[in-house]
């Protein structure tokens, strides 16, 4: 093993396979934002076999929250959109919830996937914000939280998602403040991205969507919002992941926030 | 009963209702298409519920010739698509098959329903062409097979779909000969309907998609092509019914040709 960091990977197109590598050997176990620049990432939600079925369907109804990038069959762990995947090894760490509690943090989940039985398991990536921020930046509207090294404020709405089977809850949202100059922008460049949540689903008004208090966001981090801005709300890829928390399955497993799956899939191909 | 048929229906607001409560009665049984102008109409597939979550992923796998409009839960026969419908009885006639073989057509399938139990059969809706034919007609795209009161052409090509579980199958597409003028248009016009098939699969050399006789399609009509035409070809919603075909499900269900399940939805809200 050399001792070749995730930062000094200057080849792209080799990358997201050799970061993998690293996240599988234990090399690597940080956040991915920022690497493999232009892959697509993903988020990671696996739930057992006999509610694969009504969480594929919750996917399908909510689409904006829920964007699916791949489904695996059930025992599958090599993702198509990655050659030679492992998604049991190659995610930074993981976190176990049983009957909707979080109950610890692994950095591989082999021997919980072998106590499932060979097709225990469904896996499901969905897609992340990570590339429709990179294209807002380079259309020129900045974002803050990214400008601060912070996580993105997201917050549990009052929007209903269409519920399906057991998977029933409210759409947690992303906010980013945005100048009311650029608002226009940021929507036509935003809804460009139909499979990484697309357009916003809320401007403005906060407390229509049932968020009293922007200060204190569920996840992430709170940034501040100048008076020339206005808060804008996307569909957050957190959604299927609390909801799956309010359903109370006996068993679920998803990425540790931040360390997603990187694909091979480039962004541009997908996206554009 | 009123002696009214839905040719009488002018009221577009309450077609879609008023054709499924007379299909229900048996009052008509004939094809949709043409019928509640304006209401998105739909394929329908029934499978037995464990082979449902593998239908549904490779309905997401293949959103091109399978784009999902509606997917019910397990046992549930009221579309939320369609208030107050049952999908068990307003279609015009549904054709049961077993172990890939067309065995009969039958007016309704509340008896084979029951057989299966309460949630033994799941229920998907898939788009339909009617949508994005309206759409090149009214972009001044003249169709031959409706000039001609024809079914469109259909053929099995060499296509392949993504497997999912058991589902493997290639494409079936549909084919209407478009001037070289139009062609361009016809592929904006027809990629504005992503959830209907979208842009063409393949446009102008069927050989190369392993067709090799335009004049004798696999389903529908042939019609002719002329000079200063070439064949365009899309995904065609065949291709779900032909793949559950080629995969031996022990059972489904889907509509007869040509009579589709009529939605509330607008075509103009789900597609524009």
């Amino acid at each position: 093993m050399q001792s070749r960091t995730p930062h000094h990977l200057d080849d792209q197109k080799f990358a997201a396979k050799e970061l993998r590598a690293l996240c599988r050997s234990g090399s690597y176990a940080g956040p991915t934002s920022g690497l493999a620049d232009g892959n697509v990432q993903a988020n990671l939600m696996i739930v057992p076999r006999e509610y694969a079925f009504d969480f594929l369907l919750f996917c399908q109804r909510n689409p904006k929250p829920c964007p699916l990038v791949e489904v695996l069959e059930a025992g599958m762990f090599e993702a198509r959109s990655a050659a030679g995947s492992d998604i049991r090894t190659d995610l930074g760490a993981y976190r176990i919830y049983e009957h909707g509690q979080l109950q610890r943090e692994v950095s591989d989940i082999c021997e919980i996937w072998n106590t499932c039985g060979p097709d225990g398991l469904v896996s499901f990536l969905l897609g992340c914000s990570f590339s429709f921020e990179a294209a807002l930046v380079e259309a020129g509207v900045p974002l803050r939280h990214i400008q601060q090294k912070k996580n993105v404020a997201m917050y549990r709405s009052s929007i209903p998602c269409v519920p399906a089977g057991r998977f029933d809850g409210n759409m947690v949202v992303s906010m980013r403040p945005v100048k009311c100059s650029d608002i226009a922008k940021t929507v036509e460049v935003s809804a460009r991205f139909p499979h990484v949540h697309g357009a916003p689903v809320h401007i403005g008004n906060p407390v229509t969507i049932g968020i009293q208090d922007l200060a204190s966001p569920d996840y992430g981090d709170a940034v501040d919002i100048a008076d020339d801005e206005l808060p804008v709300f996307w569909a957050c890829g957190v959604t299927p992941q609390y909801v799956a928390e309010l359903s109370k399955l006996p068993f679920c497993i998803s990425h540790a926030p931040g360390k997603m799956f990187v694909t091979d899939l480039w962004t541009a191909d997908v996206y554009d």
